[in-house]
């Protein structure tokens, strides 16, 4: 049917050719994307259909010119957020981020939103809240709030949709397009999303009651992310690949790499982290939901359309040969496999480390 | 937010201009649009909206020429779906027509699905059969399944988006835009979901074990309904008004009227009544899940469209000024209010009568 597993994080991910499904949303996307019967881009291509299942958004051919983009992603209570930790302010402005990052991660433009919420009757003025955010936060992101739908459920449930155009005169980006020798960049820093929820937690269980101006930066990571539409729409027309970090930098790694048919080294010490230190490196490997952009081109051309303002890219490896796998060279020069793990909605939120 | 609560059913509705808000997705919906900031269409227009939250379906003008058209809608388990009554291929069938019938309802072409699916782990296979189910119905319809997202949940949920495209040179078919003198014109028959669902539950309580031929028809209009796609795009350059009639007639001429600014009078004895006997009216009048059009408009032009093949047109009645209000003529010539009921999602799927 789909991407991928996803919460207010990645969904649409790796379908089509989904390697080693180690992950459990992997493993049952793989399952339903095997009994779809003419499944459009496994087989069967629809007219006008571009880009089906298999990347962070579908794009069709507009009649009248220009590229559609469609992505949806899910806010599911107890998987996704937390009541205790999570406002309704943070659910709606977070989940409409996640789905517009989708769009930056093709190097698209929102343009409209769709929500389908769930709530329980109980919890109207929660369900409002959330409304409201999600609303503020699609018109900041020039993609209005247009319509929905409300339905009565067990448990708060938020569905966002974004349409999306791509950049004219560009390439849609994609995960696949990888090629040995491109480098490997990421924008922003990582891991601050998975720290602030922790943060969180740390408050909630009574560990702490504040927190000082550099967790604040961190806990804002995680309930007000910011999706990278200006970086995608600047380097659609130079990378070869790219994708957004919601699942964590190694599984989304792991995962670009499958769609490109390549390997990657990813340079321990080059990887730019949020916070510091032991955990912050876990953290930006693994942790998930920070919606930065895995780019992966010649490293002159990406560098130089790094040049513009509000573009902050770091180099954090390079594209190899498929036969060297998915390796992390480590501080002191050692090169291992990287894990292929990281966050998984469909194991109902688990995140292996943190 | 949005525009209405709903399941396989009607969602985006009364929205901006929502009278008499007696049902409680109407009610909700009433207040999450209060709390909205600057919500599109309440205010502040976004560049390139043409309709926001009210009608079924949300409309931009796409850049290169066009408009592009988007709903949403949400099949909620123990809401809008018993699994013990709809097997997995019910269950996404009806959920991938209902949406659809959004965009035949504003006159449009469904160009594209996607789905966001919540399951419980342990129900991956239904998750799978949901899935499959929904592609087959969303290709059928011209609209591939060409992206979504899955998570893990306490119970199914399918949340259904569907992109369409408005008909070259035709106005949108509106809610709003009915005269008073114009005929009141319904779709196909009436009432058969609900009935057939009747028939389904009568099976499931032990109280009969096989359906005829008759029975198996309504049966097959609750389980796999089929939206007015060609009617649709057909009346969209000749009526004044239409939607869908997915919370039952009663319930949704009262909407149409609402956004029109008028009234109506639907005569009893003109509804095509997909049942027979006692409770056949009921089911029409107040059902729901039938996916047929109303529609407001000139009753010669209206009529000559609906002499083309595969649009069975029925004349139902007719609208009035506002000062009459919304009334039925019954069989004896009396006129009376309307019932301002229907389905009600938001109630967790209470029908009124049934």
């Amino acid at each position: 049917m789909t991407g991928e597993a996803g919460g207010p994080r990645r969904r649409p991910a790796g379908a089509v050719s989904l390697p080693e499904p180690s992950t459990g949303e992997d493993r049952l996307l793989r399952r339903i994307l095997d009994v779809l019967p003419a499944f459009p881009g496994a087989g069967a291509r629809e007219p006008g259909l571009i880009l089906g299942p298999g990347d962070d958004a579908a794009a069709f051919a507009w009649p009248g010119g220009g590229v559609l983009l469609l992505t949806t992603d899910a806010a599911e209570e107890g998987v996704h957020f937390d009541r205790r930790l999570h406002a309704p302010r943070a659910i709606g402005r977070r989940a409409v981020a996640a789905a517009a990052s989708d769009i930056a991660a093709m190097g698209g433009r929102p343009v409209g939103t769709l929500i389908s919420l769930v709530t329980p009757p109980a919890d109207e003025g929660i369900a409002a809240g959330i409304s409201e955010a999600a609303a503020e936060r699609a018109a900041e992101l020039g993609a209005p709030l247009v319509g929905g739908n409300i339905a009565a459920g067990e448990r708060i449930g938020l569905h966002v949709t974004v349409a999306g155009a791509g950049t004219p005169g560009a390439p849609l980006l994609r995960r696949s397009g990888a090629k040995p020798g491109d480098g490997l960049f990421v924008t922003g820093s990582l891991g601050g999303a998975a720290l602030g929820l922790s943060l969180l937690r740390r408050r909630q269980e009574g560990g702490t009651t504040s927190f000082d101006p550099e967790e604040e930066a961190l806990v804002a990571r995680q309930l007000d992310p910011a999706p990278r539409l200006e970086a995608g729409a600047a380097l659609a027309g130079v990378a070869h690949a790219g994708m957004d970090i919601s699942d964590g930098l190694a599984l989304d790694l792991h995962r670009l790499a499958a769609a490109s048919g390549v390997g990657a080294l990813l340079e321990e010490t080059r990887v730019p982290l949020a916070g510091k230190g032991a955990g912050a490196l876990e953290a930006a490997l693994f942790g998930g939901e920070d919606y930065e952009l895995l780019i992966a081109g010649p490293p002159q051309q990406v560098s130089a359309a790094a040049g513009r303002p509000g573009i902050p890219l770091t180099r954090v490896g390079r594209v190899t040969g498929a036969a060297e796998g998915i390796r992390i060279e480590r501080a002191d020069g050692a090169a291992e496999p990287l894990p292929r793990r990281g966050w998984d909605s469909w194991t109902a939120g688990r995140r292996n480390p943190e």
